[in-house]
This record gives C-alpha cells, sequence and structure tokens, in this order.
C-alpha cells in the first residue's frame, strides 16, 4: 500500500501501491498530492487462482515461444458497468482499483498470460469513465497514456531477463475484448517477438542492399508518393501501408526515427495526440459505428543495441471492419498459411479516411 | 462445356467443363458415365465484376506477398438454402454448378483472392448436401475429395507460374465462412507461403544440428511420450501439439513421410478418412455444437527439390472454440507482434477430445 515515487516532469505524478495479492498499481496523476496510492484494498483475493503458474513452450516447427495459460479460462467476461473490475472502487463495490477516482491507472494483470517469472503483463487503464473511448480522451490524458507506456517500456525494459516491452490496445468485442472499459495493455517479454524478428532482419537486408534505413525510406516514400497519407503534422506521419493486410491499417511514424517510446523526445511525444485521435475519430466515422481495431507499438528490443540502431518506433493500427456489418477475419489463408489478401485498396481505404468525419 | 478426361483410377472419374464465363468446372465422380461435365451452364455472367484484375504488393517490412482484391468485397455473403450458389442446378434456378447432382466438383472461384496470371483459386465442394459437414462425410467420399486435393496438387503445381499449392477448409461463420455449404479451397501461388518458408528453415537448421529430419522427429517425440496422441492407425498419427497455440489443435501426420498431397501413396490415402473424421467428430462433440475450424493441409513447395525432400505434408486443424460461447481471438499479441498465448494446456485438450463423443 506505500506510496513511492513521484516524477512531476511534465506534469504528471507517478505513484505506486499494492493490491490485496500484492500486485503492483501504479498511478500516472495529472495533478499533485492525490494520495491515490494509499487507498487500501480491502479485498480478500487469497483464493485467487488467477495467477497459476503457466509456462513457455518453444514451438519446434517454427522457434516461437507459447505461452500456456490455463488459469486465464476463468477470467472476466464482459462484465456490465455495475461489475467492471476497472472503474475506481466504490463504498461497498471493490474493484481492481482501490483509489475513488485516477486518471491513468497501470497494474499487474489479475490473469496474466505470461507465467510468474518469464514476464510481466500489465493493464493500463486510460480513464476512469467507464464508457469513454481512447478516441474521446482529450489531448492531454493522450499524453498521460504516452507517458505510462513510455515509463513501463523503460522501467520494465531494465528488468533481468525481459528483451522486449510491447504496448498494445485491443478495443472491441469483435476483436475479443472481454472488458469494455478502455484499457491498452503492457507485455515485459523474456524473448523478442517474430514480427520485431522479421523487422529487424529485414531493416539489416535492406541496409546492407541500399545502404539505408528501411523505415526511413518507407516513411519517405509514403510522403513522397501522398495517395496513401491521411494525416501528420511536423512530428508525426499517418499513413495506409502500400502492401497493407487489413481493410483498413494505419501506421504513425515520427518525423525522428526513435527505437521506443522511452527514446520519444518531449516535442514528439507532444505532438502525438492531435495526429492520433485524428485517426481514430476517423476510423469511427468511417462506417458510423466504432471501428474495433488493434494498436500495436512495434519497439525495438530493450537489449540489442544493433538492434536498437536500426528499428523504428511506430504504432500499427489495424481495424478489422472491411464494410458495414462485415468483418476481416483470418482464415486458413492467413492463419494456416501467412497468405494474405486485402478486399480494400490502400489508395481507396486512404481517401474513405480522409474523406471520412 | 467439353467433357475431357476420366481417371477411372481408384474409382474416381474425373471429368472437365466450363461455366458461362468461362472459369473451368471439374466432376470428381464416384461412378462412371455421369456425363455432368456437359451440363451447359445457361447463366449471363457477361457483367459479372468478381474477376477484376486485383494485384499482389510485396510488403518492404517483412518481404511477404499481399494480395489486393478490392473486388472480393462483392462477393456471395452468408446466403440461405434457397440461394446457395454451390448447390446442384434446379429447373429454373441456375448456380455455380450446372450438374443436376455431384459427388465432389471442383471450380474456379468467382471471387478470386488471387489477381488473373498469378495463380489460381479454386472452390471445392465436399457433398451435394447443402446441410452436410466433412465429419458427416462418408469415407469414400473422403477418399475422393483427398483424391481432388492432390490432383489439384498435381496440375496447380505443373502450371508455369506456380511456386505453391495450398489446399484447405474453412468450417463455421466464425471463422469468417461467408458461404455454409460444406467446400474447401486451392490457392495455386506464385510463391512459397511465409509459414511454408518458417517450416523449410527450421528443418534445415535441425537437419545441420541433429542430423534429422525435423517432421520425423516430431512425430516420433508425440509417441514416445503419448500424452497428447488422439488417434491413430498403421498410415496416419493424430495428435495436439506439445506448443499448440489454438485452444484444439490437431495435427495428422502420415507416418510415411512425403512432401505432399500427390505423392501420398495408396494405402495412405485410404487410411486416412477413418481417423480424420474420428478426429472431426470429437470436435464437435466437444462442447455439444459445430466446433469452428480451419484445416491447412501443410504442404511442400511444388519445384524446390530439397524443400521437398525436407518437407514433411501434414493436416493442421485449428480449432478455434476454447470454452462453451467463447472463442479464441487474435487480438493485439498475436496480429501484431506474432506473441501467442493459449488458454487450454495442451495434455488437457487431447484428454478431453479423447473423451470427447
Amino acid at each position: 500500500m506505500a506510496a513511492v515515487a513521484a516524477a512531476g516532469a511534465a506534469g504528471i505524478w507517478k505513484t505506486s501501491g499494492r493490491l490485496a495479492d500484492g500486485r503492483e498499481i501504479i498511478y500516472f496523476d495529472e495533478s499533485a498530492g492525490t494520495g491515490r496510492a494509499g487507498a487500501a484494498d480491502p479485498r480478500d483475493l487469497s483464493g485467487d487462482g488467477g495467477r497459476g503458474p503457466g509456462e513457455l513452450r518453444q514451438d519446434a516447427l517454427t522457434g516461437d515461444w507459447i505461452a500456456v495459460a490455463a488459469q486465464r479460462q476463468a477470467r472476466t467476461f464482459l462484465p456490465g458497468p455495475d461489475s467492471c473490475p476497472l472503474c475506481p472502487s466504490r463504498p461497498g463495490r471493490p474493484t481492481e482499483i482501490p483509489a475513488q477516482s485516477y486518471d491513468v491507472a497501470v497494474l499487474e494483470n489479475r490473469f496474466p498470460a505470461l507465467p510468474a517469472g518469464a514476464g510481466r503483463c500489465e493493464v493500463v487503464c486510460f480513464t476512469a469513465q467507464h464508457d469513454a473511448s481512447f478516441a474521446t480522451l482529450a489531448r492531454r490524458r493522450v499524453a498521460t497514456v504516452l507517458f505510462a507506456w513510455a515509463d513501463r517500456t523503460a522501467e520494465l525494459g531494465r528488468a533481468a531477463g525481459i528483451e522486449h516491452v510491447y504496448c498494445f490496445e485491443n478495443r472491441g468485442e469483435e476483436v475479443g475484448v472481454t472488458l469494455h472499459h478502455p484499457h491498452g495493455q503492457v507485455y515485459a517479454l523474456p524473448y523478442v517477438p517474430p514480427r520485431t524478428r522479421q523487422l529487424i532482419a529485414s531493416a539489416r537486408s535492406h541496409r546492407a542492399r541500399a545502404g539505408a534505413n528501411l523505415f526511413d525510406d518507407l516513411v519517405t516514400a509514403e510522403l513522397a508518393d501522398g495517395r496513401r497519407i491521411i494525416g501528420g503534422n511536423d512530428h508525426w506521419t499517418a499513413f495506409v501501408p502500400v502492401a497493407a493486410r487489413w481493410p483498413f491499417e494505419v501506421m504513425l511514424f515520427p518525423a525522428q526515427r526513435v527505437p521506443d517510446l522511452a527514446a520519444l523526445g518531449a516535442a514528439a511525444a507532444a505532438a502525438f495526440a492531435p495526429v492520433y485521435l485524428d485517426v481514430l475519430r476517423r476510423l469511427d466515422a468511417l462506417f458510423g459505428v466504432p471501428m474495433p481495431y488493434l494498436a500495436c507499438w512495434q519497439q525495438a528490443p530493450v537489449r540489442d543495441r544493433a538492434a536498437r540502431a536500426e528499428h523504428a518506433l511506430h504504432l500499427q493500427v489495424l481495424a478489422v471492419r472491411r464494410a458495414p456489418g462485415r468483418l476481416k477475419y483470418l482464415a486458413g489463408t492467413e492463419s494456416g498459411a501467412g497468405v494474405w489478401s486485402n478486399d480494400v485498396v490502400p489508395e481507396t481505404a486512404a481517401q474513405l479516411l480522409r474523406d471520412a468525419g
């Protein structure tokens, strides 16, 4: 229950406490002296089976690591607003957040996908407002969320055995969200994820072939072409990639290449909110219903210096609705073979997004 | 409309005709002299936009090829039994199948994902019975379907520009199926799919390290362990892989390693039906409702001789229901990073499947 550090820089105050079962909860407050980290968690979680042992198994056919997490079968599934575990606690109804309100709260997942001792899974609550969404956050709040993700990247990245910190948001029941309360996640991984390994290998090949950085060249080419650009400012560019896999896929790159959120400069961090909120609002406006999406921060490994020098932080937004009432599914082609097709031409997707909202 | 060849071997007769727009339709009949390939297609498909140009784009970040197939947005979506395009034609209601009945029919997809001149997409109708499923097919019919897939693998694999033939079935609306009529598909691809490339790379590493074949060693280890075996006979072994990604994932390997279905011996082909039907019936029995799955034939590339010598044909069944009313979704972890977790322990999955049915 002990309140700990204070950040203060950028007008964000960080304090940390413990939940009843010892899990850490961290508040990122937009004002000083809230005392939230001192709020006691009155629950008895001693019989909680959420944090079972689990294990990581390596798939001999691919080299990939698979977390076996049977305890997650019991996880909370689409609770209503009256039983949401990510809303602040109220008298008589204690939740995962002991405080009576919060700005941004980060806590260790009660039902982690990764086994104890092999990484850490955190939940990042974007707001105390149950019915909000990332797209409706104020710009300042977006900056606070970004600060929290950067903080977790830096802190978890320093922990023994961690090779990568993956920050992301799943939005919408259509992509399997089990809690409606606006939240993202952080996985501190004991291995470098397959996509990251692939991006680094591609960047190395490109460097050897072209003598330049792959990501820099990609963004330069998109800006020069222009047909798939959907937004941006001096610090960020948002575009539909030329070989998009998803019906509405958007990448956001900072103008100055950095390996991860922890390395992002203050000016770029401050300039992110208007560009990203504009993208999200266009996605929601596209079909007049909330767009289900996966928002994935592609970051460099935390230790591999050569990889960090080539990898470029970017946000990849994978929107899965291809038309009103129609979703993109990963079926036998994608899931079984990695064979992708996209029913929406990327230039058309970009035009529709520019026209939306 | 011209009927063509006859196979006759194995009690299967193959004839071929043309649909109104020139697409090929091939019948695999279990009796001689049906004359089905001679049935005329009376439809006027001249205004059909299904076969738009499309294109393949290479993703610079991964090297993967993405098919852009805007014309597929117009494809038929969950028609009722009265308007099913894969049922046989009836007087006054012509369908994609001009014949009044059929055993197994293969036709070029009206809405192909691959662009013209860069591969071919075929639909494989397993039965004229609209409400059947693969699990309810007779053993003889399973053999006919397997014969058809092997025939397509051999014939399409000989075509100029084709590097790989991928045969699969998507089953269930939950995995995005847009036609309920029992059917599978064939993609003749102008490139080797990412998963196949990965399997070959793993097999080469294993050969260099262990001096043996990766797939042989995998099956031997599963048989020796035994905990994840769920079925088999002298010619096939069915098991849940030790590092399964999906809640109920089953692999079926022939006892004698072959690169693809075209190379499968007659005895192994005949012995497939009882093992696979048993697996499918157990999957359907598991939760008392039809199990949505992707059934993916992992085949070797058609031209690369070194790869064909190492790659082992196997069928991978990816079942996506993890509990009654609960599906496995590919969310930010899987789709964004290739980070997998499985909520069902593979040994438990195997036990549940052994106990089912």
